[in-house]
């Protein structure tokens, strides 16, 4: 058998695999819950990349950012300029910046306020709750809480919690977990953040 | 001590061990080669949302995709409409469809030949190479192409290779590499892939 016929039967065999594959899988008829977690690089980055998949579908969507607060980031920039995407940045800076504990809990319980309200209205098809799971690290907000807010969601929205430390009680109810692993890193090797990439 | 002190101290420490370990690093002056791969979602998305995020700054991004080539994705729909990315889509679909391993290995060739000369050219701030490291995976690229292009890439240009298997010799070049590990996926529970989310 030449290499040729070879590859294409082992193609088709691949190709009807996942095709039935495909057939035994079914509509959720919910928005499904996605966790992107762990050290690496990649966690918000691939929710904006989810973000401007559903903008591209004529979805409708909203971020709730928990700790970059003052920070003006290029994808802050980027939805400002380009709208359809209602943005909330509710933090107040990173938590080593403030310095001050209750003004970090009333800021995270302020934005998981709005948070709730945007996953419980039945207007947008996707809510991003970017970097809460730190929120939830440092106790800002109860694991709890934020379950019984996932779970009382309109069926209509689906959700994607990032940041590292996702507690397993997100991790027990969510469809989807990310683990962005570091294999290697240019801040290690010294090298600075980089604006467009970073940030 | 009180916990608001206590709480305000740590924080004032977190937040010198950041400034210094900042403080050390440096511009590289070049652009960097950051790798997403692993068997988890977000390798391709959050190479987009790198791209809105150079977009924000007012970089110039393009784009060549591998695989991907007959779906009309998301994330494709919105950069037309968008626009300011320029957009090769140069693979022939999923290779388990052709089923024509030379047809597949002229488009990834074709393709690659358009990516060294987006690296090359000095116009970019940013390519992405999507799902490259499938064609690699194929052997439909050498391994030793591949890192010639990235070689010979304008200082200017940051790199983005996405895909499972990223080959050693790659990520042994790159300055950032992830790995997107899949600790739970949908597809796993028989969910269909949903319009937003996958695609």
């Amino acid at each position: 058998m030449s290499d040729t016929q070879e590859h294409k039967d082992k193609m088709k065999a691949v190709q009807a695999r996942q095709r039935a594959k495909v057939a035994e899988t079914r509509d959720p008829g919910r928005g499904l819950v996605l966790i992107h977690t762990g050290k690496g690089k990649g966690k918000s980055s691939s929710a904006w990349g989810v973000v401007i998949r559903a903008l591209g579908w004529g979805q409708k969507v909203a971020v709730v950012q928990f700790i970059k607060g003052k920070w003006k980031t290029g994808e802050r920039r980027f939805f400002e300029e380009h709208g359809g995407v209602t943005w909330h940045t509710m933090g107040e800076g990173f938590t080593w910046d403030t310095q001050d504990r209750d003004r970090d809990i009333a800021a995270a319980q302020a934005a998981f306020g709005k948070a709730c309200d945007l996953m419980a209205g039945g207007d947008y098809d996707l809510v991003v709750l970017d970097e809460i799971n730190i929120a939830l690290r440092y106790e800002y907000l109860s694991v709890e809480a934020v379950l019984d807010g996932l779970k009382a969601r309109s069926e209509r929205t689906g959700v994607i919690l990032t940041g590292r430390d996702a507690p397993e009680a997100l991790c027990d109810y969510a469809d989807l977990v990310t683990e962005m692993t570091e294999v290697k890193h240019p801040f290690q090797a010294g090298i600075k953040a980089q604006r467009g990439v970073d940030f």
